[in-house]
């Protein structure tokens, strides 16, 4: 190109240019910057490799093994009840007993509940506490989640399935939920297969703040439909249409019976929260409080006969255990691709809903959650569950943490909710007939109040305004257009953000601290002093192609703004710019480029180009581009204070 | 939340913990960690944007001027030309004379390939160098670019259009391609206004040479045609394809005098370009070369008739300027969209290689280029073009290279070259009747060849090899499939860097270089030694939601790994963790949450945790987060010296 070879010409003056230079800044410095031992080119790749989708490092354990361990070790990684199980004892069968007992009454209302979110007959939400849970106590690493389906991924769920299927069509729409199962069981699975776990990690914690947030007031609002006994009600999800929905239905009359209950079981739900809040002790207290509503309600209506009224009834729920779906699942034609669309998005919401809440309680009892492992199990599980006529479940947040309260030890507790769901499934399914839809929905709006963190969206607000837009911008497109969007809103800002962040890096100009040698950034420290004749900016961010020229063109604005000042005071020239490089972990092509410009500008103004302290990878591409030795390498300095030094005499000459 | 609360008490139980061991770690220490100022929120936010979009400080001359100054600065800011044609003189006139003839010689052939590159008319490849060049003088800020269509963006454009309508529907196909100007014009101007210019710098300077290099052989290819004088040609531009078409040609029999030609004058300029590349002052060799062979040839062919033995011609260029096409524009309709989204793509790529030109030759004379101002310039060209009846034109890298080094001053240049151009119209056009294809084929290829940078992918190769990827998948993706395919690829590779790079930062465990105070990589200066007792790492990288998990596992296992070791070795065990901040440029809520837990997780082990260096954005949301306090603030440095200095004397004791 003939551009290049210009270029090359304009290279090759600098370098004679510079080498002449290098008398004057031949001084004795104590030591060099560290080149790192060249490797060879698999091995790096390796490292990177490795460091990108292992870096938990999951062979470790069958390092030094005998074949037959390794099998037992194999076995042990699938399977982790078999590692558990060994040191199982009384002490944490009784925890477990306990916590499972206590989920297992908070879960089968809820899941009755839930199911109607996802339009389904409320026995699919039992069938979904029973075997994924089960599944989920072999192959899972968390100790403390508690497996089930839960709110928000159920109204995702309801939501995307009703824009392809009307639910009045029942057996096609279930065919199609259990497709969007299978494939979000798929999809969670080859996840953790290919160790690509870290996907989720894009949904930033604000987002999902935001999000949980706005997908509760949606759901909440949808239960007006049960609690106020209203008859006809929108499909759609926004606030504008569900209260539009609830002022038109007021003429047709809303019912007075239904709200009674709802509003006074509604009431004791939330007491029983709050007592359960305000003393550890009674963590039990709101979490038996649902089923004590239901039982309750469920006897009134049948004493009273409300139903005559008007209050509308569960009516029916299937007696048994799951019948197997598999013939069900849409494996040819249309719905296909439907079934994986929705479920490669419900199947991505469960993962970061169980990743989140597996790593919070991780993190509480010191132990390390396998996230990929994690996956595959979550994936599995949801797999049979497909078969089973389950829909998706994952990890709840509240019945999770009632879980950890009630003392559970190991995945145990999920065997026994499940046994439980087992036996409800088998003999009490009928002495629901009676339950008022009023209250499972005064449940589920109990529910998910927890699911909206004030605190959080105040502390994000504090720590980092842009998080801040980020969660509001999930919750506000979660509630006034539907969850889609929301979600969609959350994952752009969230990319918009990291976008930004390698477009718009942060600069800084050093100052001295006094009386150490320590150069630290002006503005954090007003004590710290400009060193006369010398620049020292400091680069925060690793210098890639998109960013390479905002770099440049800073460094040369920061540099035009000093003379400017330095003018005005009638101070001595700049005649050094250092360029602190610990904060540049690497560097590309276009980042070399870009200091190739720099330094090509700088000598049009006669001012000197100097490094400090570039990293292991810098120094190596400096090298390997040929720009270290082109600026010359005795410029190239440990620490700031070292290029100061260095600087300094010739600054005293010229003075 | 149910979690939250639990969450709360825990870190109650922390802080009490934490508070307790602070006297053992009271020493004195020489300076604190500086909390900046803080900042009212909407100064705060005005910087954020500042630094964002106008990080180049477009109103600063206007600071403190008069009314009347301001509005003449305002105009020389939109159209340049104003400021540096007060400062032109006889020198300037006669360096851009000489240039801009120069470069007119050159254009002109190029001119007339390219329009057919585009599936255009020869003329339309002379009007986009009249009109465009004319608009740019008078808004555009760089000196030595020279504007009219270049190989590239015709290619993408003539494919764009091709697979919207045939170019045998000769009026709607050009039609479009006036939409599609227009609308690239209108992306240019927008991005520029909007100060979006950085959104350019996605495309990474690696993929910038694989997809030109890859381009460039594409349009060699298709130059087959014209220089073998096969007549039935395929319409993809894959090689597979190309060449099957080539060899499928033979029996039909390629044209004997076609070939000679070619081939002659191919050589002729080659061995031009050559020369000038040998030495410097021959450089108008190989610009004038192209003419001198259209010249000889067109008079060859026209003595010899050789038209009538097959060889192909020219034929018919339309005398005169450039027609009014204001009305030929879809302002509605079907094709409005298509015009829109192939104009959005071409402008864009027209726009990267006019800035890459752009900033090339600034930094080799030294002046600033302001990229949206830039955009501005081109984007209006580019609209009033589509109204004159030129597709898109932009900063050529050839014809700018011989611009610069035929010694243009300003931009003065194109505006001769348009004149050359203008008189070319009116006057010799028909005189082009004879040329044969063939030669235009050859100036296409000498020109094109420039483009296949081998030299920056050696190098894109030595310095990055995650880059020298993207450089192969943009080249193989534009050669094997097309050229959207392979702008595709070339984009998304550069995304997935910055995702890996933000997903998967670099930590290091840090060392003290002997007989300093200065703790390095120890990776990276193999003579540094660990403190016993102590592991100091540090975080390349801020730490944000995406990679704040990655992070915290990382610290961990880097702590499990040194525990190990340790013992192994019987030595005494790690007490204190330093984390390095120094590169640590932003926290997020989910950076703070990782840190916390990285805290429990160090509390279950004994372990203390303590900051070195925290920046100022960070040590700002430390504290908002309260995480300063929870920690004691007593354990955050200003070095990681005065953090193992505090450190030592507790370990002297236990040891």
């Amino acid at each position: 190109m003939d551009r290049s070879s210009e270029v090359q010409t304009k290279e090759m003056d600098s370098r004679s240019m510079s080498s002449s230079r290098h008398h004057a800044l031949n001084e004795p410095y104590v030591h060099k910057v560290g080149i790192p031992p060249k490797q060879n080119l698999f091995k790096e790749f390796k490292a990177t490799v490795k460091e990108t989708f292992f870096h938990d490092d999951p062979l470790r354990p069958f390092k030094d093994q005998t074949r037959s361990r390794k099998l037992i070790l194999g076995i042990q990684a699938i399977f982790p009840i078999f590692e558990w199980a060994r040191d199982y004892n009384l002490s944490k069968f009784k925890g477990d007993i306990i916590a499972g007992l206590t989920i297992a009454s908070l879960c089968i209302p809820q899941d009755i509940g839930y199911a109607k979110l996802a339009n389904l007959d409320p026995q699919y939400g039992l069938y979904s506490s029973f075997v994924p849970p089960l599944i989920y106590a072999f192959m899972g690493s968390s100790r403390d989640i508690a497996i089930g389906p839960v709110a928000v991924v159920s109204l995702l769920l309801g939501h995307l399935l009703q824009n392809e299927i009307d639910p009045i069509n029942k057996v096609e729409y279930r065919r199609l939920a259990f497709t969007a199962t299978f494939f979000a069981g798929i999809t969670q699975a080859t996840l953790g297969c290919l160790r690509l776990g870290f996907l989720i990690d894009f949904l930033s914690h604000a987002a999902i703040v935001g999000f949980m947030g706005g997908a509760a007031i949606t759901i909440a609002l949808q239960q007006l439909k049960g609690f106020l006994g209203i008859k006809r009600f929108t499909k759609k999800s926004d606030i504008v249409s569900v209260m539009h929905s609830v002022f038109a239905s007021i003429e047709h009359g809303w019912n007075w019976q239904t709200i009674l209950i709802g509003a006074s079981f509604l009431s004791f739900l939330l007491f029983a929260k709050f007592l359960g809040k305000k003393n550890k002790k009674f963590f039990w207290v709101p979490a038996i409080a649902p089923l004590i509503s239901v039982i309750l309600s469920t006897f009134f209506v049948y004493i009273t006969r409300a139903d005559k009224q008007g209050v509308q009834i569960v009516n029916h729920i299937e007696k048994g255990i799951n019948p197997p779906s598999v013939n069900q699942i849409y494996f040819s034609g249309d719905y296909l691709l439907k079934g994986f669309r929705i479920g490669v998005v419900a199947g991505m919401i469960a993962l970061t809903e169980a990743i989140a809440i597996g790593r919070t309680f991780a993190s509480m009892k010191d132990y390390q959650l396998d996230g990929n492992k994690e996956m595959v199990a979550l994936g599995a599980m949801n797999v049979v569950g497909s078969m089973t006529s389950c829909y998706v479940a994952t990890g709840s947040f509240s019945r999770s943490a009632v879980n950890y309260m009630a003392g559970c030890h190991t995945a145990f507790s999920n065997i026994v909710m499940s046994g439980v769901v087992f036996l409800t499934l088998e003999f009490i399914t009928p002495l629901f007939k009676y339950t008022p839809n009023a209250i499972l929905a005064a449940i589920i709006i109990s529910a998910v109040l927890g699911l909206i963190d004030i605190e959080a969206a105040v502390l994000i607000w504090k720590i980092d305004k842009f998080d801040f837009v980020a969660c509001m911008g999930a919750f506000f497109g979660v509630i006034f257009v539907s969850v889609e969007i929301g979600l969609l809103i959350a994952v752009s800002i969230s990319f918009a953000k990291i976008l930004l962040q390698v477009t718009r890096p942060r600069t800084a100009i050093l100052g001295k601290v006094p009386r150490t040698t320590v150069y630290r950034n002006i503005q954090q420290y007003p004590e710290a002093t400009k060193v006369p004749g010398v620049l020292i900016v400091r680069v925060d961010s690793a210098i890639y192609f998109s960013n390479s020229n905002y770099i440049k063109e800073r460094i040369l604005r920061w540099l035009t703004d000093e003379e400017e000042r330095l003018k005005a005071a009638s101070l001595s020239r700049i005649q050094f710019l250092i360029v602190e490089m610990s904060p540049v972990t690497d560097i590309d092509t276009s980042g070399i480029h870009a200091l190739e410009e720099l330094q090509r500008s700088l000598e049009k103004r006669d001012i000197q180009l100097v490094l400090a302290n570039p990293g292991p990878v810098v120094i190596d591409k400096l090298h390997a581009s040929n720009f270290a030795d082109s600026m010359g390498e005795n410029r190239i300095f440990l620490t700031v204070a070292d290029a100061v030094a260095s600087c300094s005499p010739k600054l005293v000459e010229e003075v």
